[in-house]
Order: C-alpha cells, then structure tokens, then sequence
C-alpha cells in the first residue's frame, strides 16, 4: 500500500500549531453592501465620521436653555429669575438666542440656542409668571447636553476594520448617514463528501450498507456561522480517479492549472471542505488526491487530537484546503476548533466574536493522554457538566451535548469536580 | 397636561416583572421548510427517528469482523487461529458470513457481516498465510462497532421542539432522511420611530437640529438576532394624529378593528416595535397612542432600570407593543434585554441560545441605586472591565463597548475589583 506509506512523510502537528501555524493568504474581494444587510458583516477597512455627531448640540433633558453663569448661587430659599425669551423647538433651528439673565425652553433632544452653555431640568425650575422663570439650583456649563462632536469628530473611527458588525455599529454608521459600505465577500466554500457508502440526504430508501451523507449539511450550517457561503460539490466514491476529478470541479480547477490569486482578490472556491471516507485505505486515497491537487501542498496530515487525529491541511495553488475525518462527529467537531477559523480569516475576520462558554464542574474523571488536545462533549445539568462519552461514529453524542470541553495538550486528564470551561453550542 | 396625569395610572415595574409576567401568547404560524434552511430555526414539534440509526451495525475500526468468543485467550505469546472467509464490502450488502472460527475483512463503515458480534482491529492481527489470521489479542462482544440502532432507535427524538437548531441538528435530521421539517414562522416585526427631529440614514444634508434615525436599522439588526424579520415601517413626527395613524398601519389594523389571531396562527404584523420620542411630551403622546390601538392596552410604562426608564410594554388585540426611550441607546439596551426575549417567545423558540459572555474585574466603582436595575456598558482590557459611562444620547458608549455588566436590583452598586459577568456583544 504505498499510499499508506507516503503518510509518513507528512507531519502531525497540535492544534495549537495548526491554529497559529496554518494562516493562508488569501482573502476574499471586497464588495460594497447596503447598510440594512451589512449585520455580521466584515468591512474591509475602518469607517470614519464624515461630519461632527450628533452635529449640534443637543438637550438631553427637559427644561431650559440657560448661561450657567446665570443660575450660581440659586437655591430653593432664594431663587434665581430669568427672562423666558421662547422655545427651542424639536427638529428645526433655535428661533431664539439665550442671553444673560434670560433662558429658553428646550426638550430633550431639540438643538442648544445660540448663548447658552447649559440646560438646566425643568424640575429645577418653577415659573413664577408665564414670562418668568424661578430657578432653584445651579447648573455647571456642559451640564444637560450633549457636545455637537460628542458622539464623533470628524474623522473619528466609527466601525474598524476586521470586526463583525453588531447592531450597535449599523445604529452609528445610519447616524453618520454611511449607507453603504466595503465589507469582505462571504468566502465561497466548496464542500465534497467521499465514500462508497453514501447517498445524499434526500434518499427515502437506503440499501443494506448505505448511510445518507450528514456531514454535508452540518458543515455547510458550520461555513455560515462562520461568514461563509457553502456549496455542495456532490458525493464521490472511494476511487481516485473520480475523486481527482471532483476535488478539481470543486476547486474550478480547468485541468491542471491552478487557481491564480490576483492583487489579493478572489475568484471561484476560496476553501475547499473535503470529508474524507472512513478507512484507512479511503483516507490514503483523499490525502493522495489532495496531494495532486498543486502547490505547495500538504502542510500536515494529522492532529494530535481527538477526536479528529486524522485531520489534513493543505495549500492548492492558494487555496486552503481542510481534510476532515469520515466520522461525521468528527468532522464537526474538527471543522468547528479548525475549520471555522479559517473560513472567518479568509473572509477578512480578524477579530472573531466571542463564544457563548461557562464554568461548570465536571461529574466524572476524564482521561487523556499528554500531547493530545481532547475534545469532550457534555451536557449540562446545573453546574455539573456530564462527559458524553461513545463511539466518534455516532453523531447523538453530538445532538445530545449542550457544549464541549477542551483537555488542553499538556494536561493528563481531568479529575472529577474540576473546574472546566464548557463551549456552549448555539 | 392630561397625557403626562394618565402615566400615573399605570404601574413602573422592574425588570423581571417584565421578563416573568409580560409573556405574549401570541405564536407565528407553522411552515415546511428544507433542512437546508433551518439552521437557528425552531421546529414547531419534535421530530422522531423515523428508523433506526445507523441502520444497520457498522465496523468503528478497520480490521475484521468475528466472534467474540473465537478469540478468548488469544496473546501474541499464544495466538488463536481465524480462517479468512471473505471482505465485507462498503456501501452494499455483506456478501460473507462469519461462522464459529472463521472471520471477514472489513473496512470502517462498512456493514458487519451476519454472524459477526465484534470486530478485531488490525493491529492486534497478523497474517499467518493469505487465508489463515493469527489473532493476537482478544475482543469482548459488541467491540468495535456501532449497533444498528445505536444512534437512534426508530421514535427516539431527533430534535425537541423550540429549541433553535444547531449544525449538529441538521447532520442528525439529514442521517434520518427528514429533508423537510415543520417550524415557526420568523415573527414579522414592524419598527416605527418617531420624532419631529429624525430623517432617514439616507438623508445626505441635515438641516439644523435634525437627526438621522439611528435606532431602526440598529433595532432591525437586533430583530434578525433574534430570529425575526424586521419591517420598517417609518419615520413619524411627534403628533397624536400621525402616529396613531402610523400605528394602525404598521399593525395592519384597517381603523379600529383590532387584529384578531386565529387558531394560534398569525398573520400581519406579529410585534410592533416604537421608539418613542425623546422628550416627556414626545412619550406620552406614544403612550396615549399605544394605548388606543386597542384592548387589553397597556401592561406597564416605565420600568426601574437605567437607561431604559421610559419603556412601555402594551397589547393591542393580540399584538405585542414595545414603546422604547427615545435615546437610541437606551432603545437598543432595552430592547437587547426585554425585547429580544418576546421576539423569540413569540417565534416559538422556548429555549432560547446562550449569549456570550465572561468574568471579569471591575476596574471602578459602579454605582446604583436599589430596586433599580443597571446596564453598564464596558471596554475590557484584559480581565479588567472599565465602565463607559456618558449620556445615554451617546451612541459611541455602545460601539466603544464590548458587553455590559447588569448591576441587579438589589445591589446599591458594586465595588472596583469586584468580579462581574460581562455580557458580549458580537
């Protein structure tokens, strides 16, 4: 079996240095997206304000528009007066200017008169006469409004770049009147499924020996968590012919020629997502069919980690390709500490969201082996985390956890009652 | 003024008054979707196993299938000798039987042949001629593989109702052949803004004292969080008359009539979103508005929590009112916490996902009053948590946030170096 001893040539290397080892260069093109769809997306480079925000100044309370000079000293025992000399109305300019000894009603949010300095509450004041005011506390400058270049100055950073838009961000970026803007395109992934035992999803029937194909639609679910846009290239048999030829469809590889990466722009598959079969002998043939696919090839073909040990990476002609176990539970597991990263890079996220995780104490011993990164399922009953433990072949170990833990590489195992950080599924 | 006399009449409650007691029944409607389309969606009932799972019992190792009993006592000092009856093929029927001291190859996935109860791995083999296998190590019943119904067995749940599907989910749905699956409708959500000062996002030149809505599109993105389509319905200017009949519009009310919900089905507008305007007389124009839309009416105005004081829970026939402040960033903390729960309770989603969030050090005194609840938004450096604090006008306080930190009801504040929860956006 020589495709068997070629796997010798290739090193297994730990998560961690798969996680900050393997960074490809290729990124998606930048496109230009409304604002009303732009919620997760990633822009390609900071966005400033265009002008001062809010642009005036505006009232936040109730009340009215004074010289703070004016209300020094005043109290509830001996009073300030001023002039009312009108209303600063909502949405429109100041029809009225606020001079010593006078003030001018204002609601939140409506625009500082031209003379004042500060806005004193309405609950701070009485009128004495509809045309005078009683003033019985003091108010500072500043107080009671906001700057007209408070929220932004000119040229302030709104959004950076690298960082996926939260809701918050579309809030300010509409305040700024930013429309429309350059954010990274969702990396296309291609996603090929090998072995002689699958059929697609949709099979009503199966014959004896037959599985439907549920790494497919789980990883493509994985690709959009992570910003991307899966494609399904189909289902391939062990052979490698037929594998050669579908991993080049999938690549939009014509022939031998691989894909160019211009000026930093993508065209066609920016990832492509093989699952590998599950034997020994389908895996070989994978990693051999990988390993034709260009340059400069495989960069490793093994994870010291389970589960997901046989886990391959590869460069073809610039574009990262992530051969994942036959295991269905596997491959999740794989592609969401490995894969997902690598989607998120790609699309130009260089400041990933966080993770829903929380502590727990874990409800029975866990074994590992030093220099291997475990992964373990649990579900959660309280505070106490449960281990899930059976066979990577069965994917209800996967649908019945509620998060995962991690046994990091130098620990031995971990002892019931420990403290653990459980990465909760959403 | 007699709508500010009204608020009296209703009560201010706190904020998990509103969550535990402020609980629609109105649900969105049932629809088939393709599995290809569920991810985060929520299956309106549980879906059942309609077969076992795998199928049939499959090898977890490459090596050969046997029984278990044919190799007791086997050593590499004393090994147990197999005949080769033949190779259990992948993806097909078993084509060889295992008899009492015979044995058949087989591959990971594959099918185990009839007779077999164990399947031996390789590496505890050895061939002794082409047709003869020397066992070198035992195997107990049941080792290396997975039963036939191991994943599920027929009826066993698949996925339970309300809960949003994960990737894990769609491969387990997908391995079952359910290509189709029942869930709730996405919650049509209708956003109105109000105000005398607000244009839309697209307004390139403000005059003076406008402002540009910043909380429906931040709002919309929150809505999409939450599962639910969002629908602006407009900008509408601090009048009774404009905005009730805005509201009737964005409920799909035609006058008076108040939308009826048949059957638990919905249609129309499923929640109907207000910010209010900012300045007291500005909300309780809102409030008088809301309150008219229709029977049961109002359920609370004002809730004791900062910076979201001026909130108004309301129904309207059936309908689910949220009246936000008019401060955009009191609208979004407002309705991250208290709105974006009904969203997902009304889309039928009963458990709903974890948020991200982690521990960290206060790095200042939080004060706070009792019986009122807090939001603080926070920047973290490290494990430290720095208070943002600034006029709830200012928009940058959220952007420049990377979560917020809930002082609760009960506390008079929290001291700096205190461990608290950040809650993350993302």
């Amino acid at each position: 079996m020589p495709a068997r001893d070629q796997r010798e040539f290739f090193t297994v290397k730990t998560v961690s240095e798969a996680l900050t080892g393997f960074r490809p260069e290729r990124r998606t093109a930048i496109e230009t997206i409304a604002l009303d769809d732009a919620l997760g997306r990633i822009p390609a480079e900071p966005v400033g304000a265009p002008h001062a925000l809010p642009g005036f100044a505006r009232a936040t309370v109730d009340g009215f528009a004074v010289r703070a000079a004016d209300t020094y000293g005043a109290s509830e025992g001996l009073p300030s007066y001023l002039d009312l000399a009108g209303e600063a109305r909502m949405g429109g300019p100041p029809d009225a200017e606020v001079r010593q000894g006078t003030a001018v009603a204002i609601a939140t949010g409506a625009p500082l008169p031209p003379g004042a300095d500060a806005v004193l509450k309405i609950e701070h004041t009485q009128a004495a006469t509809p045309e005078l005011l009683e003033v019985l506390r003091p108010v500072t400058p500043g107080e009671g409004l906001v700057r007209a270049d408070e929220d932004a100055a000119p040229g302030d950073e709104l959004v950076p770049a690298g960082r996926p838009l939260r809701a918050q961000d579309l809030g300010m970026l509409a305040a700024a009147g930013v429309m429309e803007l350059s954010v990274h395109a969702r990396p296309q992934v291609a996603i090929v499924s090998t072995g002689d035992e699958l059929v697609p999803g949709s099979e009503p029937k199966l014959d004896a020996g037959q599985v439907r194909d549920s790494s497919a639609p789980a990883l493509a679910a994985l690709v959009r968590e992570a910003g991307g846009e899966p494609h399904f290239a189909g289902i391939v048999p062990d052979s490698r012919e037929a594998l050669t030829g579908k991993l080049h469809a999938a690549l939009n590889l014509k022939g031998q020629t691989p894909l160019r990466v211009v000026e930093g722009l993508s065209r066609g598959t920016d990832i492509l997502v093989v699952s590998a079969g599950s034997s020994v002998g389908a895996r070989d043939e994978t990693a051999a069919a990988i390993a034709a696919l260009g340059e400069p090839g495989i960069w490793c073909h093994g994870l010291a980690f389970r589960p997901g040990k046989p886990t391959l990476l590869a460069d073809a002609g610039g574009v990262p390709v992530i051969g994942l176990p036959g295991n269905p539970r596997s491959a999740l597991v794989v592609f969401r500490l490995i894969g997902m990263p690598i989607v998120r890079l790609v699309g130009g996220c260089t400041d990933p969201p966080p993770e829903p995780s929380l502590r727990a104490r874990l409800a029975r011993d866990l074994p590992s082996a030093a220099g291997r990164l475990d992964i373990v399922q649990v579900r959660l009953h309280g505070d106490a985390a449960e281990p899930l433990f059976g066979s990577s072949a069965l994917l209800s170990i996967l649908t019945a956890a509620d998060g995962y833990v991690v046994v990091p590489e130098a620990a031995t195992g971990l002892a019931a009652g420990s403290e653990v950080e459980v990465m909760l599924y959403r």
